[in-house]
């Protein structure tokens, strides 16, 4: 969908026609009453479900959450996946051209924060008639927009499902941030950003910011099951079976980083990867509240579920409960759900048969209610 | 000290022609039964204790720890720093000349393992007249040589004070050296290895190898404490004080990395920095045991101190509980402190009075032992 009319920024900068690009399963209610709108982290999509008919391998990355009979059943639910301003799979982005001056956006591309991209996806709904979400969802940054709709439009939204997220990013989680975007930064091939027009890609970068990544996503438990101290190919003539080499791959957890850091090079976007980890970096709804986390969250009037996982130590357990703390504190209708799971931060994005019913669960009540009301409606 | 003779190597190699450098505190006793050896870690050197009458800030790395009057007393024992083959602080290393080339060495630096450290230093203490040490020490990496001593030369040993350290690298640990050594190797100034000869330093790689170490040498907590999501310099005229940018630095935890990466890069050479850290991904004592680990340790007849810090992520007290259990299998004499410390790995360098006590009562308790002994002798 374009939108010409320029969208003010928190930064203070704005962005106008551009494009969102968005996809919908299900139906919309004849009360309009039926929206999901899901909200993506770092590495996704507006596709969020089902396969595109002539792709293989094209599963929307929430495929085992979202769809018919599933956890949000698109059989009750109209879903909408929307990518973010400044991503690179539809949306505009840094790799578009301004309109102000015809050449790519590369490094001026606006700096984009959780905020802006909840604004963005409002017009979105506004221009598909869409006045209240059912449901906004989202898991790890993808929670933090799901949050703060609850804050810049609690009239738009009944139910915010926050998965695997945080009120804001620790000391840890920016450092991790800072890291990866330095690779990216100084990588020669990045020119400033403005790599597009040397035809380079400042792959080098991109490849350690995914390793880093990948790290924190996994639980060091998950990893030592994998992986372990697994040789990818011993050799034979010595005790150890080790090759004895400080740069060839070694042991099999090297192969399978290597691996993921040459594949997201060649699809990822370097100025992408520094606007959506800043967004992460910025997003802080306690900060102009001097830190309260209570006082932010009284905006909020929607009833909420969170979701997170043991073994998540990028956005742990109790990151979640500061929030739903902070939700006590304002008697807001709160559900919340520690799963005990194995995988780290991933486990959002993996079957888990108590999380899956969890949020099963969940979408059944708002489905009971919205129907309550539409039959209400109906007999008044 | 100079070694002509070549010293075999675990990968089947060998290095001849080749100097340790090291140093010395206090005075080895008549019996030659006082003498510690001190095992360094990633970014350190012989140079553990005091300061040079010349040089302001040098003081030696481990000076909280070793002196006179301190837990490691030099009043009491013969302390002895050595700096381990590879290293870029006085011993032979990649900046080095190959003998058999005349070439700097650079990339083709024979690859070094903890085992052929410990049999480098058991050469030292050959030429030193030292036939048994009181005993050796070591935290991080610096405490997989200790534990390596007392498997490789059992009966050089008395005790074996091994600090913050683990019986082998997990898949995470080695995950985080390897997206260091990748950010090092892919490094378009680092030539594989030879970046000498073109007068150009792999800076870029070796501060992102910097700011990953940083990261896992501290606690969560203890980032929080010290930066948590403090600005730089908060700039006026938003509600925020963010400078929304994607490259410039924001947070105050930023410019800390930042800042231990330029530093570091100015001084630390990048084969080095692959060398160590391959040797902490090799060292696996259990490894030619089938993964027993009390079947490895069998051959330690040492006595052994273990100190772990509660908040170590790196190496987890959880990994030196594995020590301690192996050697209990053993029926070894072992003392183990779980020290609830707030600074995550760095803790072994920082002063920590119940840490410190510790290790003073440890030593005082060596001192006992030799003391009598030597009564015993003098007596006979």
């Amino acid at each position: 969908m374009h939108f010409e009319t320029a969208l003010p920024l928190q930064s203070g900068a704005s962005i106008r026609d551009y494009h969102l690009a968005y996809e919908t399963y299900g139906h919309l209610n004849a009360d309009k009453s039926n929206a999901v709108l899901i909200c993506h982290a770092l590495n996704a999509s507006h596709h969020v479900a089902g396969v595109y008919a002539d792709q293989a391998k094209s599963e929307g990355w929430w495929n085992n959450m979202i769809g018919p009979g599933k956890p949000v059943d698109t059989d009750r639910f109209f879903v909408i996946g929307v990518n973010n301003l400044g991503s690179c799979f539809g949306s505009t982005g840094p790799m578009h051209l301004h309109p102000d001056t015809g050449q790519v956006y590369g490094a001026d591309f606006p700096v984009m924060t959780v905020e802006d991209w909840v604004n963005a996806q409002a017009r979105l709904l506004d221009a598909l008639g869409i006045a209240q979400l059912a449901a906004v969802m989202g898991g790890s940054l993808g929670g933090m927009q799901a949050l703060s709709w609850t804050l810049q439009h609690p009239e738009r939204v009944r139910h915010a499902v926050v998965v695997a997220s945080a009120p804001n990013l620790t000391a840890e989680n920016i450092a991790f941030n800072e890291v990866a975007r330095r690779a990216i930064v100084t990588d020669p091939d990045f020119h400033e950003g403005h790599f597009y027009q040397h035809g380079v890609i400042p792959k080098r970068g991109l490849r350690i910011a995914r390793m880093i990544g990948h790290i924190t996503y996994l639980s060091d438990d998950v990893m030592n099951e994998k992986f372990g101290r697994q040789l990818r190919e011993a050799v034979t003539g010595n005790d150890t079976g080790y090759r004895y080499s400080t740069q060839d791959v070694e042991f099999q957890i090297e192969s399978y980083l290597r691996y993921q850091g040459d594949k997201f090079s060649e699809y990822f976007d370097a100025n992408t990867y520094l606007l959506i980890t800043r967004a992460l970096d910025y997003f802080d709804p306690a900060r102009q509240h001097g830190g309260d986390l209570s006082a932010a969250l009284a905006r909020a009037s929607c009833k909420f579920l969170l979701v997170s996982f043991t073994t998540d130590w990028r956005f742990s357990p109790a990151r979640s409960r500061e929030v739903v703390k902070a939700l006590l504190d304002n008697r807001r209708d709160v559900s919340y759900a520690e799963i005990d799971a194995p995988h780290g931060h991933d486990a959002f994005l993996l079957d888990d048969a108590r999380y899956m019913n969890v949020v099963r669960s969940y979408f059944a009540r708002i489905h009971t209610e919205i129907s309550a009301e539409i039959a209400a409606g109906a007999a008044a």
